[in-house]
């Protein structure tokens, strides 16, 4: 997060959580900076999803900061909530020199539990004091709640002389647990980009990596994704290069929350071809990765291919099933809607090889459709389903 | 199925099966029955749904037979399966002095394979001979492939004089396995009732029913619900009567899916009430049902709230969060949107209580859910998601 010039992050342990870990971050953007975010679209939403909307339209994303604590994730906690979230902001705007309007606050954790205000208020001047321009690595490690693994990402490029950086942090670990919610995500770039242009550019790249994942089909209360960027201002020819590198990171950080997902073991990816539009093969894509049959199948290594073609036909897309052709990896299973020869001895083979890191050509096992002559295109990604992850949320809560 | 006057069936041992069972039966009502049929809305389907809706259509719901063999989907099969199906019927409706328009087929068991129709030739002439008016029970059984137990229900009432009994059917064991596909499910009835009236009757008994229960989300190829009706015109002043029969009818069945789903423990019902439309209400109950979190700690016996509201608000159904009170059978957990006190370890117990079948007043755990000041409301029924769900779907084909 800090690998772009001009911005500082920081963590603090303020024991929201029953382990050591840090569990409150800052992040700081340069003066001048710009912010997009996108949203969970749960009609049940956290009050800071609300406060972050409203500050981003209002001050036409010209915000300066987020605050993002783990352990509870405020929401379903009425008014206390959103006064707390109001407080807490305010706290952080006036010891930075900031308006409110220009600071953010996320959380992720249990729903229905607020945040232990005592605890943070405490925890804002030094959680202030430490910012610096490397506390990237700390604050991706304080906002994990479940996660296994850290998930943090920066990428550099020479666009026309102009060294331009971009950074990223995530957490997820289901998609989502809507208890310990939140896939939360956050992007940094040292180019600056005009508010009108970088919204939609923000949004295609999020269309294709997070909107691209599902670990378990469930959406959280939580999720939320910020992208800011503050620097010198970049040619407009150079936008699509840009692009691509938003893209690439922030598939990078949606791969990793997949793979990361709840019990699993393996990461799936499906690409779909040949639909109207790429909207279409998005549907399908995601209706695959989320199915509980195909997903328990992948976790026992069975190329079960009717089960594939199931989840495709109710994505709420029309096509003819004697187009569908398949393959696991290399190999065909499917012609023209109808099952060919193949070696099923094999695709295990390619299916456990995948699953034990040694098939060197891909790190996941990846599932290829297409369904007709159209030029739509996309892939999506998921996880096997686990007896773990049964095992990790029968008993939760209590 | 055999309840109701002049129906009769029969079941045979063709061999499709692996095991001993029976797995082909057939279904004939008397003379000048009415059908009509609900199926599956996915985009890739078994010929026999399209020869089914086919032939509904071009005699006007005037069908009399309907043959089922279980082992085989004969969905993915090309024109061989078309074919199969073509000659199967030609065969029955001519040993029946039918019209092979007059006579259906409907399939379940592995995608991509063709039925054996040298087997079910064979089969034929004593499946015709074995028809009576007592074989509704083996007809039940021989429709079955992972179900743990049959599922049969008849009903009787005296609707002003007349007596009126309707049957009925059903296999399922997942919502479906789209692999070891279906969802069948066969009604009769013995009150003659015209197809204009029937038809949406029999629609709206299914809405309320199959189309309110999930056991994983996943839909088949060959989903079918077919209902009979042929005898004594009723009286249109127990129209209402009978429909109220066919819902209580339609809804055992349902339940009887969701409870043998795979691996499951425990049949969930939950009940949305306060939503501006029935419609709006079955969409939020099920998508709660159909929630691998909720489902998971479900098995667990973990009043985890925040994970049905979760899911009731990623259904799609605007509510504010502010009005949402939420109940585990008699006790309130949430009351306007904010947790309030109880004791989870009370509520636990309810639900190991219901698990183990203790629980005197219900066999199910009931969720009751309340979204705000509307008239609408819906039932919808699910199960647990067990380790032994995962277990069952991971190496199923191979």
């Amino acid at each position: 997060m800090t690998a772009p010039e001009g911005f500082k992050a920081s963590a603090r342990r303020a024991g929201f959580k029953e382990s050591n870990d840090l569990d409150l971050a800052l992040l700081l953007a340069p003066d001048g900076a710009v912010c997009c975010g996108t949203f969970t679209e749960s009609f049940v939403r956290a009050s800071c999803i609300d406060l972050s909307q409203k500050r981003l339209r209002e001050t036409g994303g010209r915000v300066r900061a987020v605050m993002i604590n783990s352990g509870q994730a405020n929401a379903c906690t009425g008014d206390a909530g959103s006064e707390a979230n109001l407080l807490a902001t305010q706290v952080v705007a006036e010891k930075l020199g900031l308006k409110p309007q220009e600071v953010l606050i996320n959380s992720t954790g249990v729903i229905g539990v607020p945040i232990p205000m005592h605890k943070l208020l405490k925890a804002i001047d030094p959680l202030i004091e430490a910012l610096n321009e490397n506390g990237g690595s700390n604050a991706a490690k304080a906002i994990l709640t479940t996660d296994l693994v850290q998930k943090e990402c920066a990428l550099k490029a020479d666009l026309g002389g102009q060294i331009v950086r971009i950074g990223g942090m995530a957490k997820g670990s289901g998609m989502i647990h809507p208890n310990m919610a939140t896939m939360l995500a956050y992007l940094t770039c040292d180019a600056a980009i005009p508010e009108n242009i970088w919204r939609p550019m923000v949004k295609r790249a999020v269309e294709k990596s997070f909107n691209s994942i599902s670990v378990d089909g469930d959406t959280s209360t939580n999720d939320t994704f910020l992208a800011f960027n503050a620097g010198k201002d970049l040619d407009k020819k150079y936008w699509n290069s840009l692009e691509n590198g938003l893209l690439e990171l922030t598939k990078y950080l949606a791969k990793a929350i997949a793979r990361d997902g709840e019990g699993a073991n393996i990461l799936l990816e499906v690409n779909v071809v040949g639909t109207n539009s790429d909207h279409d093969a998005l549907l399908i894509a995601r209706t695959i990765v989320s199915s509980s049959l195909v997903k328990a199948a992948l976790n026992g290594c069975d190329p079960n291919w009717g089960r594939i073609i199931a989840a495709a036909g109710r994505a709420g897309v029309s096509f003819r099933s004697e187009e569908v052709c398949l393959w696991f990896g290399p190999y065909q299973l499917l012609s023209n809607g109808q099952p060919i020869q193949y070696d099923c001895e094999t695709v295990k083979e390619y299916m456990k090889l995948c699953m034990k890191g040694d098939y060197l050509e891909s790190d996941c096992v990846l599932i290829r459709l297409s369904i007709g002559k159209g030029s739509g295109s996309a892939r999506a990604w998921g996880c096997d389903l686990s007896e773990k992850y049964v095992r990790i949320n029968a008993d939760y809560t209590t």
